[in-house]
């Protein structure tokens, strides 16, 4: 499942022969290359985008953590199926196809049509008391975003990307980025959706604790793997997305990568299988502290960087344009033959 | 003239009842208050975008400053009328209407159709050994863009951006950003279409002597006023930019700015006209190290950062889908009200 590097260094030396100077597009030529590489034959054909906003609770909410209270999460699933959030705005704007899967959101949604009803269980667990999921729950909700990349693929998306809603789970993203690359807590736990200076300071310790509780005092015992991290401190919706990456990447799917959460669900499924390193593309980076050091972590550098942090999957939505462009440009440019330009040096 | 801080404030108000974390939108809010500001009761409307791209030859090209031969900037305009350059293929990916007028190349377009034909003369003066152009080829030339920009508001486009082709045309503006910064020509003075160290230097040392000739050893026995800089050290495109610019603010349009060359007008506009800054919004930065400097006089911060350095627009039709997206978001998302969202801190 590795890229192509045959059709990386093709694309390369295509980029070349266009009417531009040598390198001048910068890092849409990096992106143009990276696509022709998991693209392969089909990196000049048209390249439809779906974005799948994968919801569930968080039981560390109990733990006082967060801005908004737990019942956002079920009201802004709401939001995403009426159409009024920023996924909603994004998503139609730049053409590309939504779904709102709920993975584990503590409320029901009986009756409610235009989202996937896949619920592993009515939220996490409190991951400061015991472990987030069950390995059974874990493997279901990974199972439920490898189904939703399959469905993607079969259905001739060509480029996806996963979003997240889920009160709390920065916390979780927070103690997974701790987790996974030894920095300590106070570094990667940021304000989220917006906590003050001493709410912030409770969620570091929460973090903290929690990384104790599992992993032995700050995580430095043994490094754990990253089915402990995701199981332990990981939540639904974050095993949800590291299942949409495996199944993608094995479909040969570019993967948009959003924000914080997004990320760390991306470092656990490169974690598992390093190659699916080479299909990701970073769309942005987010406020959240932690989101760079995990950007690091994975050698990724982000397109955009806006100080969003918001999730929903609205940073990869909006790299996709720029995405698009790259490989428009790729695909329709003349080169210096075809128009009779001089190239340098000429 | 002056963009509106009361609706840049009623933007800001609205901005934090939409269905999300207050400021979690990062710049693209401070995106759409601003064009709220310029766009005032239109802020809502829908925002239909044009790029202008202004090409001639500089007679300072004789000096051996660039990689290409002069002969590739009428090529080039052939290859933007016939829709083979990078610039046609974002325009028309983005829906972005493309004009391309010849303000100054040296050499006809007879019986070309498809472009604007508006030709001062046949390339800028070598401005090593004189000026560039005279005060009324300048004005002239002047007159082109702000006639352009009017033809914009007339044909109902809100967002607007000025690019450029024009062999030689980054010596110009390296020799403008020294003039208008006081910084040293050789931090000013980058690489171009791509020469290498020693063509570069030679390049610097042109820069150098063209200061020296025009303003005093360095430019520094007076500052030169924006006419001086313009006409002496200029180009025919970059006079027609700053005209653009100067138009398309007095019309009330976005005006979303390019890469170097472009920005080098732009400071020449806002130098004239110090009301026009309110209007611009940085599309990107680019690798020529001017480019840093002149947005850091300009005060603005650049949306992309992409390693780009093409010119023709490019730059600033690639963040246009970012700034059509802070204004969708600002338009089209729910309110806490309407969407039964929990508001922070409930």
């Amino acid at each position: 499942m590795a890229v192509s590097e045959v059709w990386r260094a093709k694309a390369r030396a295509r980029l070349d022969t266009l009417t531009k100077p040598l390198g001048s597009l910068g890092r849409l030529e990096d992106v143009a290359a990276q696509v022709a590489a998991i693209r392969q034959e089909k990196a000049m054909e048209p390249m439809r985008a779906a974005v799948y906003c994968f919801a569930a609770d968080h039981g560390v909410t109990a733990e006082g953590v967060s801005a908004y209270p737990s019942e956002v999460t079920r009201q802004m699933v709401l939001n995403f199926v009426g159409g009024g959030a920023a996924i909603n705005v994004l998503a139609r704007l730049h053409g590309v196809a939504l779904t709102v899967v709920d993975v584990g959101v503590d409320g029901e949604f009986e009756g409610i049509a235009g989202m996937v009803h896949a619920k592993v269980r009515r939220g996490s667990r409190n991951m400061r008391r015991e472990a987030a999921m069950s390995a059974a729950e874990m493997a279901a909700a990974m199972d439920v975003g490898a189904r939703m990349a399959a469905e993607a693929a079969a259905a001739g998306f060509g480029m996806v990307a996963a979003g997240e809603m889920g009160i709390g789970n920065t916390t979780a993203a927070s103690a997974m980025t701790a987790a996974l690359t030894g920095v300590g807590a106070d570094v990667v736990t940021g304000s989220g959706t917006g906590v003050g200076s001493v709410q912030r300071s409770r969620k570091v310790t929460v973090v903290e604790e929690t990384l104790a509780a599992h992993f032995g005092i700050g995580g430095s015992v043994e490094r754990p793997s990253c089915t402990q991290i995701l199981e332990c401190v990981g939540g639904l919706e974050i095993a949800a997305m590291a299942g949409f990456y495996l199944g993608a990447a094995r479909a040969g799917l570019v993967v948009v990568c959003d924000g914080f959460i997004a990320t760390a669900a991306a470092a656990i499924a490169v974690g598992m299988e390093p190659e699916v390193a080479g299909y990701l593309i970073a769309g942005h980076k987010s406020e959240e502290p932690g989101h760079a050091v995990l950007l690091e972590h994975l050698g990724l550098r982000p397109l955009l960087d806006l100080g969003m942090r918001l999730g929903e999957g609205t940073g990869a939505v909006l790299a996709m344009p720029v995405i698009a462009s790259a490989m428009a440009l790729y695909g329709q440019m003349a080169t210096f033959g075809d128009a009779g330009v001089s190239e340098a040096g000429a």
